[in-house]
């Protein structure tokens, strides 16, 4: 019987997307096993991709639009519709119309960056006939709490003198009242799940103001001055809205947006994984493999907090499947994964080179090798059975 | 049953010497295999490190002293005796008394460099009892056509007043006449066995003069001088003793030496590897072996022409062994290998790094590798077996 192999990669940054990834892993395998089974599943976290990876597993649509960017301007964005769902159901991804990617580097200034455009592509969805929502948090350029996302969806947002505060998370130091009333009605008859880091914090020492901030360009008196401002968001929160959200997993997410999506949309969060995982039916692909490939551009001591081969290789041990990892750095002790249900690492390397070397090479660097570990594991098949 | 693995690679140049490598890919394997059959036969050609592995692997001396350099200055130099065998079996390198490492940068001038201690360290093995001699041939810097070690052995190189021809290559231009009734006596009964490149020719257009002079530090019109005192050289030994060795095979060796041993020492020429897989009893520890891991700094398409990995493999197959090669470098069209016997590559490279970092970090990066590679196979074994 051939051999069933599941590639499950993450993409590599700015190299690789998964499903290219994913394509290169395939190719590699082929040149070797022409018969082999395989199933491509590219994963993503909440951030880029999360939506063209969920809209391409399930078979579904993409649907182009231009949102105001994170700074204002005009930005191309796009939402989905998965395939094969009864409940009609969208999938987008913040960064798409907030990332930090969408700020130029000399405008990167939290205090004032918006996720008015995610708001815009949930209201894209909405009109468009979505029952359901999925909301996938990471990459962002933003620090506003999802103020901008709330108000492009009519929440009011106002000051002391009633008037609406204006866009960016330095603002909601002003905010002393939030007003529904004249919110999208849609919103109450639709579900809405985000995917998001389950560690990140609104409020607090580790709060996203303080762990994000400066990434985003915060100096240190900025990040201060948003700390100060979430920290006024999550009191008149509590007040209006009966909700303590400062240190609710995922309230952080995606500088604050996990808590604009779960106390003024009344979405649901969850772990981003346990989302993407889900949607991408791993469960049900690891149960027709036999050997796992994942991948990702840095595998180190850090990989089993939560990266993706270390995610991929957790479910795929529930099966007792074999998990190989290719990776364009292998850190520093990056032997811990041995303990953490990966079996092996390939590094993507041929050659001495610089990064940027690397990163341009990656498509045939990434089939490579995956064709000299397919060779390897083949060697110890012919080992087990004389062959 | 545990798993017997043949470690038997090359030297990493300007990095690991063979027993090195082989050291670092045994720690690798016994990270995960603890209870690994492990045979070790670090692989060499005829040049540096010839001497040492071949006491090495048969438990034999070594011996210290100080001879002539290639530009006549004293240096430190040594030759060994075999261990395990009936026959007293000096073994030494031309190398380590006439090799380009020792000829420093700004006296690289192949006219004038000489063989000289080369055979001064014949003459130390015939005074320490020497019943046989085996001569490696490799990493030369000189061009002297072995002359200057006939002349350490008391063979006469005459010039036309018949007068000694003075050191290097350059003077075989002189060559008149040779007089053997000086030679040391003792060379009558000992057989000498010559390991060297048996593509490396004295004469014509593929010369050593040609072919190997620039890298000697010959410039364009020292090639054509010390082609022209070859070809006297060749002339006068076929007139005196009835030999063309012009393009006999391994003639050109290290310079010419390949003709000095044989016309002038009664040497018999091998192709290399044929004495140095004899002597490290290759084909005896294949029988023993399940898997080969070899090892080359880098594996390329020319690795199937006559580079130790490939040697290796070619070896290996006869007793149908997976063999996995490790590599600094996976360079251009490296996949032909996989038609040659080399089952397998694995990248030691986990991490971009400059050649510098590379060489550096050797020692790590190999073992790692080796760990690696063997974990690779294990899923392999664990697939077939389903255990």
């Amino acid at each position: 019987m051939s051999l069933r192999i599941l590639i499950a990669p993450s993409g590599f940054k700015e190299s690789l997307e998964a499903d290219e990834v994913a394509d290169c892993i395939e190719t590699g395998i082929l040149r070797v096993l022409p018969d082999a089974t395989i199933h491509k599943a590219p994963l993503v976290d909440g951030g880029e991709g999360f939506t063209k990876a969920l809209v391409t597993v399930t078979g579904g649509t993409l649907h182009h639009l231009t949102v105001a960017g994170p700074v204002g301007q005009p930005v191309d964005s796009y939402f989905g519709f998965l395939g094969n769902t009864q409940t009609k159901t969208a999938v987008l991804e913040m960064a798409a119309a907030a990332g930090l990617r969408l700020v130029p580097h000399h405008e990167r200034n939290p205090l004032v960056t918006t996720t008015y455009g995610v708001g815009e592509l949930i209201k894209a969805a909405l009109d468009a006939g979505a029952e359901r929502i999925l909301v996938g948090c990471g990459d962002s350029g933003t620090n506003d709490g999802g103020a901008g996302m709330a108000q492009a969806l009519g929440v009011r947002l106002l000051d002391a003198d009633g008037k609406e505060i204006d866009r960016g998370g330095g603002e909601l130091i002003k905010l002393e009242r939030i007003d529904l009333k004249d919110r999208d009605r849609r919103l109450e008859s639709v579900q809405i799940d985000v995917a998001c880091n389950w560690h990140n914090l609104l409020c607090g020492e580790k709060g996203v103001a303080r762990v994000f901030g400066p990434q985003k360009g915060a100096s240190p008196e900025t990040v201060e001055q948003l700390a100060a401002a979430l920290d006024n968001y999550a009191a008149i929160i509590e007040r209006d809205m009966g909700i303590d959200v400062r240190e609710m997993p995922g309230s952080g997410a995606s500088g604050g947006l996990g808590t604009g999506l779960y106390a003024l949309l009344g979405a649901k969060l969850h772990p981003r994984y346990d989302i993407v995982m889900q949607y991408l039916h791993l469960d049900r692909l690891l149960e027709d493999a036999d050997l796992v490939i994942t991948a990702e551009g840095s595998i180190d001591f850090q990989t089993p907090r939560g990266k993706i081969p270390a995610e991929v290789a957790q479910r795929a041990k529930k099966y007792q499947l074999p998990v190989i990892a290719l990776a364009g750095t292998i850190g520093r002790d990056a032997e811990v994964n041995f303990n953490c249900g990966i079996d092996s690492f390939e590094s993507i390397l041929d050659a001495p080179c610089s990064l940027g070397d690397a990163i341009a090479n990656a498509p045939e660097l990434v089939t490579k090798a995956a064709e000299r570990v397919v060779r390897s594991v083949l060697v110890g098949q012919k080992l087990a059975t004389g062959s």
